[in-house]
């Protein structure tokens, strides 16, 4: 019998792995112990399983952590990103492997002797974005370098949006993931890309004007800005002759346009706490930002400072979110990113009817007997209600098969920290996710000959 | 005899701390151990002086450091500031005392409870800002509480600048001190003050457009911007009714405007490293930060980027710093803001006959008896020459006052980590300031009755 370990367990993205893992417990025979702060919202059919045990826990009771680790014959993490290197440490000492979701953090990579030298393999960001990109773009990229071509262009794009049925408010956007994450993206330091050849960089105070357009054929437009460090890929993916290299995430039309208010205001800055943020209004938070003025109002010194004309579409925006109602704040000794989460809830939290989608979009350009080819892939997936949402799903099944497959023994030839860039893990998981109707759209063009 | 060892000895702001101590030598029956990367570049009277030991000295060697501290009856720190904190863990191994001219760190409040139970007096900002600010407004705002005032209102600024005489490029500046620390000012977090009773917050990449132009007699108008956290000092200085507190530093109008442009770029990161910077030109580097264009110049789409106008003074300020030019960079593996720095310093280095200035500026509102009154004190102090400026004066000279009346026993009763706020400190080192014509010049009004 196999023990699984399932670290974050009743997290909005874990549903389909604890369905899928459900699953193979007679075939696989498993065990599996999900834990996280509060088990009792998992279902109860899960509850009464004998072969699964719900175990609240909390990540900082160290003895607790690691005495379920101590006995697990695999551990999955879906914890809030920085948390997984606590838990890379516990499977380093007690030699067990790992799978996370989430992007080889530094503190992860510099753990890559030692699991080698224990022979394990922690893999990550196999989840959707980074995850299903890594997966598609490599299979794509594969076909094209056994074909003898070059690649000279790659271009990726992921959004976690609205199915358009529920996309019914001014922002196009409500949050269909963990808002923190959303409030604080692109602020963890300069984004990263090659262009043309040229080496890239965008501060975050910027990254959000820096967006271009996309259009994905039945579902409109997309906006797309930069995602972190693209430059890192180029290895990671082995692409020698590429000169563009850039990754980026999918809004809708006109939201970096919005957001970048709160950026420029300093409200999305998670560095810092507010003074008795529990004794301001959600008013009195934004004039924080703003300059004293014995009597003018947050309003007009909000468009004076950022230059936003008054029949601008975006203070009707910044109205319909209430960020200038004398709403009081709650929330004691908070960042202005916590408050910003806070008020942004109140608008942008998914309805009980809400439907989410997933988008991705690859762009290969790539150089073959004297011709310039340009291949667009794409994928759509729609959530079927708020608990099984196409994040939950896109995130959840590459993840899922995986452990099945190193359950299966299929990787005991792979050892180290990494990421899926192994043909023998992407083509399977691929290969599954269809069946899921998980998969890409295809056209291809010819766009010169050289 | 009393041994004194002086880490950072030949730095730039050292030289008036050597030679007040080096006068002490006799009269307190001193030894000075000069400690630095490179003592050569000290006086050759210096290096002959049998109570002096100049130490050449890598800080990271540990063994070498702490056998110094081990010898020490007191030490000095003048290294860069992040250095300050390995050098004070020392101390308090070896139970010595430590003063240094630099803000209190984090790193340096957390050693608070083990000096105090080792019976140590560790002292900071004791330089000039911080330092001199401290010690005269202090002073001031005692004279006002004496009085049975209530102050409502405190500001200050300063400035390192040039003196008039050497003002004579379109910046009106050049470094006169370390310039690692004017490329990367303002960008360690949120700047935080309290005006009219309301906490305000300035992001980073807003903080050189939010200035204000102050006057100051004979010497024109300079341009203020906010100063880190002036919160904190609240407590510090023990302001109990204050309304408004900000600390704030001087440039010369006009600088802000040019500074935003390098802000908002990017090119003040020192948090990320250039790929192949050794193979940029100070064009290629600017453009890095552009979107890429097939034929627009780096001009033309940095004045779009920025939304500078054809004719701006920015523009010319900018062309005169040479960062348009082909010009190659030599750092390998460099950050934005070394390059910068490296960029800046081919026209902003001090030249031989040049001279700085330091200016200081408080402005005190208090209540009293019914009326209002409006108190300003101000400074000027101007270099001699590139070696003795005002900026190593000011700095120094506090410092080295504070040094002897320590190893005279005054300041005995005085345990912990802490800032100059002892009456017992400021009243006889501005006392002494003054026989070196550091004098406020003050101005009082009344500005209503209440």
């Amino acid at each position: 019998m196999k023990n699984v370990v399932f670290f974050g367990a009743s997290g909005k993205s874990s549903i389909y792995i604890v369905d899928y893992l459900v699953q193979m417990i007679d075939s696989h025979n498993l065990k599996l112990m999900l834990c996280d702060r509060n088990t009792a919202v998992l279902d109860s059919s899960i509850q009464a399983n004998a072969q699964i045990e719900c175990v609240d826990l909390d990540i900082s009771d160290v003895e607790k952590r690691q005495g379920l680790v101590k006995q697990a014959d695999f551990v999955i993490s879906m914890l809030p990103a920085f948390l997984h290197v606590e838990i890379a440490k516990d499977c380093l000492e007690f030699e067990k492997n790992l799978v996370t979701a989430s992007y080889v953090s530094k503190e992860m990579k510099a753990l890559k002797n030692q699991v080698l030298e224990k022979g394990l393999l922690f893999m990550n960001e196999i989840g959707v974005d980074p995850g299903l990109d890594h997966l598609s773009a490599l299979n794509e990229i594969d076909q094209i370098k056994q074909k003898g071509a070059k690649l000279t262009r790659f271009e990726t794009f992921t959004g976690g949006l609205l199915s358009p049925e529920s996309d019914n408010n001014p922002l196009n956007y409500k949050f269909t993931w963990n808002p923190k994450y959303v409030v604080i993206a692109g602020s963890s330091g300069a984004v990263k890309f090659l262009q043309e050849g040229k080496h890239k960089y965008i501060p975050y105070h910027k990254l959000f004007r820096r967006t271009e357009l996309i259009e994905i054929e039945d579902y409109g437009k997309f906006e797309a800005y930069a995602n972190r460090d693209s430059l890192k890929y180029i290895d990671l993916y082995d692409l020698k002759d590429v000169q563009t290299m850039y990754r980026g995430t999918f809004r809708r039309p006109g939201f970096g346009k919005l957001w970048d208010v709160f950026v420029q205001l300093g409200v999305t800055d998670d560095n810092f706490i507010i003074e008795h943020s529990d004794q301001l209004t959600f008013r009195e938070f934004i004039n924080s930002f703003l300059k004293y003025h014995p009597t003018d109002s947050v309003e007009i010194k909000l468009k004076h400072y950022l230059k936003i004309d008054d029949d601008s579409e975006i203070m009707e925006k910044l109205r319909w979110l209430g960020i200038f109602e004398q709403t009081p704040i709650t929330l004691k000794n908070a960042t202005p990113a916590a408050i910003l989460q806070y008020i942004l809830e109140q608008k942008l939290k998914l309805e009980e009817q809400d439907k989410d989608m997933i988008v991705m979009w690859h762009k290969f350009v790539y150089e073959l007997n004297g011709k310039i080819y340009d291949k667009e892939t794409s994928l759509v997936c729609l959530g079927e209600n708020q608990k099984y949402t196409a994040m939950a799903k896109t995130v959840g099944l590459p993840l899922a098969i995986y452990t099945r497959l190193y359950l299966e023994g299929k990787f005991d030839h792979i050892k180290g920290v990494h990421i899926p860039s192994f043909k023998e893990i992407y083509q399977p998981i691929l290969e599954e996710l269809k069946t899921y109707n998980i998969e890409f759209k295809e056209q291809e063009s010819i766009l010169e000959n050289t």
